[in-house]
């Protein structure tokens, strides 16, 4: 089943669900559209964004709302929470750069 | 860099991102939502839609907007194009259950 060539390198997907007022927490709460147009401008700038290399998508609920701000990147099917610029830039540089995994801020 | 266990087995995203009209066609504008409503809805019958299963989420552009409408399932990084709801069966059925590439549907 598993794949040698993932038509994008790293697809990393933001949660940006909105609840509405009153219901339980949600990753839009915690800036998560704001962080997701951060992300995909620095790998744009990074000369990242392409086919064979990094998408920066939004994402409906991805359901693991008690542990977000979330996002996953695919295909390695590795989670991460933030909570600023600085922890997407550390995701940006190690993981999606590197290939390092960024364990500080994982979420299993 | 990959991980033994994802999170979801299946996790898949619909391209659900509506262009302004007159813009070039986008997946939205063949049904993506609608057809996103279904599989969420049959895969919830069938029992499929919980964390180590299967995951369907709406997401923004995935910009293969020619090979359209199109959704990918990570962490198998396999994209499918669509037409109907009996395209949607094929792909849960045999993918999403049974582990096997719908080879008719596939873009790469």
């Amino acid at each position: 089943m598993s794949e040698k060539a993932s038509f994008y390198r790293h697809h990393v997907f933001f949660c940006c669900n909105q609840r509405p007022p009153g219901e339980r927490v949600c990753c839009n709460d915690k800036g998560a559209s704001e962080l997701r147009d951060y992300a995909k401008q620095r790998v744009k700038q990074l000369g990242l964004a392409a086919p064979g290399k990094v998408r920066i998508n939004q994402a409906g609920c991805l359901d693991r709302c008690e542990q977000g701000p979330c996002i996953v990147v695919y295909p390695d099917a590795v989670w991460y929470t933030y909570v600023d610029e600085e922890d997407i830039d550390e995701i940006i540089d190690e993981h999606l750069v590197k290939g390092k995994i960024v364990e500080r801020l994982r979420i299993r």
